[in-house]
């Protein structure tokens, strides 16, 4: 049994404790959390146990929520903490995970430099085995990978040049995000399949939610028809080709989709792939896709955890995450 | 057992085929299509049997997915109709409820001249029994009486100045939605509650999803406290009253308060005001509110149907359609 602790309860955190308290060779020790709001009290409705920074404590005295206890002892207590919290956060805790001798997943918010390894579990499982700090790259970045896994073991990536649109919602605009090219999805992507050729993301984003859009463009090796392109990526477990017979074409419908099939959270964990744009000119294909950006990463969370500490190889931890999490049901 | 038809399967549609399936005295007979696309595959995995427009046929024809009938069958075997129709087609379908005999319930899309009474649970029960042709108000207005009926038993409504921030998503710009004022929510909320003073409603659209907002002020006939208002509007079963500690202050907020607590396709059927925001000034009070406007007319399409055969008195039905719904227990 793997007691993992999750450090930072916000919309990745209480995702992966979600899925770390369903899966069987795992127990959650508890969550982190600083503020007592409502997320704070949905967490406790689920059961969780709630780990306050100390110097937060005082906020919690006035409400009715109960702190279990300090982050220290959520850290001490669990054989391996999923650290969640805000980008770069990560690598301040990095010496507190490393006085309580706990290894730590961080997110993609965090830099290649701060970890031993990168990691989508499609790609690279094995890097990750015996290794004390990783991290799982970003939502973007982990969708990128899945799709290039396959296209690239079965005809070679040459070259990929990606747009991607992202849901950010803070303006009614259309910006760069960032203007310098490429975005850091790129070079991310090359961190976890090092020998395919220059990818090139560029980055927006858009007020609309939950959902990024990418426009995809890869060089391959070879030149398969549409059908083989979209029979290789509808085999693989957490790739969903949507049916062009479904009438989806948004992140709209999308979220209809998840709540329509009882998702629990609106989850959708498995890329998105639009059957209707699969295209090849000679040997570039063409594509969209969306990716969830709040639960895409959270099977690779899973999946590094027992990497990590040589619990499991990658076909059985990719199996059991999946069994259990329903990936591949839709 | 009341056989309740539902015309139409759209956002609204199939949340009422669902409230209708849940309730102990109803029996869904079946739900209409026009198109055979992700929403009906969802219809038939909840088992509703689908009847589709004759001159449709054909386009269901190339599909795995099932037809039970024509949408005439469906009118002919249902004791009422919920029709949930786009807005205007429920007045181009009424003279065919009329040929079958069979009442038809309205939404807000139809006017009020095209039925006999317009319907909100809380305010004006009684005034849809044994009427064969009854329509639930709009969202907004739905919205609207559940707070103005007690607020207007207790104080009276002397004047009421309405700015309803509507989600559309269209356009990433705020428009005038119609530029013309009032809206239409006005007019219709004094169709329910004739007796109150004027009510002024603006409505304008910005490009979010899900949840209304509307900033209200109404001039009362008595000074209340804040607080009392808040505990009058608090213990209607209809409307929640946002505890201040739970960090609430958006619609986006709300969206994961009911993906938190599990509600199915994250459905919020109460008015949820801000406590904060409620605010006493003399006679005058303001308050912040959001309507979500996929579930809040579904209770009262619950109400209506037992309200015109006769079924229920107000309180049974309210506090039926509560239990079976879950309704109050946020």
């Amino acid at each position: 049994m793997i007691h993992v602790g999750v450090n930072g309860y916000g919309t990745i955190g209480k995702r992966v404790a979600d899925a770390v308290d369903m899966m069987p060779d795992m127990e959650l020790t508890g969550v982190s959390k600083a503020s007592p709001n409502h997320t704070a009290d949905a967490a406790a409705d689920r059961g969780y146990d709630i780990y306050v920074p100390e110097e937060r404590h005082d906020r919690w005295a006035d409400t009715e929520m109960t702190v279990t206890g300090d982050v220290h002892e959520l850290i001490e207590i669990s054989d391996i903490v999923a650290d969640t919290t805000p980008p770069g956060m990560g690598a301040e805790y990095r010496p507190i995970y490393e006085e309580h001798d706990t290894p730590a997943l961080f997110q993609g918010g965090e830099s290649a430099d701060a970890v031993e390894a990168s990691f989508t579990a499609r790609a690279n499982y094995s890097e990750a085995t015996n290794k004390d700090y990783v991290r799982i790259v970003s939502c973007n970045t982990t969708g990128l990978n899945r799709m290039f896994a396959p296209l690239h073991e079965e005809y070679g990536v040459e070259r990929a040049s990606i747009t991607l649109v992202r849901c950010r919602g803070e303006h009614a605009v259309t910006s760069a995000d960032p203007m310098t090219i490429p975005s850091y999805h790129g070079p991310d992507a090359r961190e976890v399949i090092p020998d395919m050729g220059p990818i090139t993301t560029m980055g927006m984003k858009t007020p609309s939610v939950r959902h990024h859009f990418h426009g995809i463009n890869v060089t391959l090796g070879a030149e398969p028809t549409a059908a083989e392109v979209r029979d290789l990526l509808a085999s693989e477990s957490r790739i969903h080709v949507i049916d062009d017979d479904l009438g989806i074409d948004s992140g709209w419908e999308l979220q209809e989709f998840a709540l329509d099939r009882g998702r629990d959270r609106m989850n959708l964990y498995e890329n998105q792939i639009f059957e209707d744009s699969i295209t090849m000119d000679g040997t570039q294909l063409h594509l969209f896709q969306c990716i969830h950006r709040e639960s895409d990463v959270v099977p690779e969370s899973i999946d590094a955890i027992r990497a990590m500490l040589a619990d499991a190889d990658a076909v059985e931890s990719i199996e059991l995450t999946n069994e259990v999490m329903g990936i591949g049901d839709i």
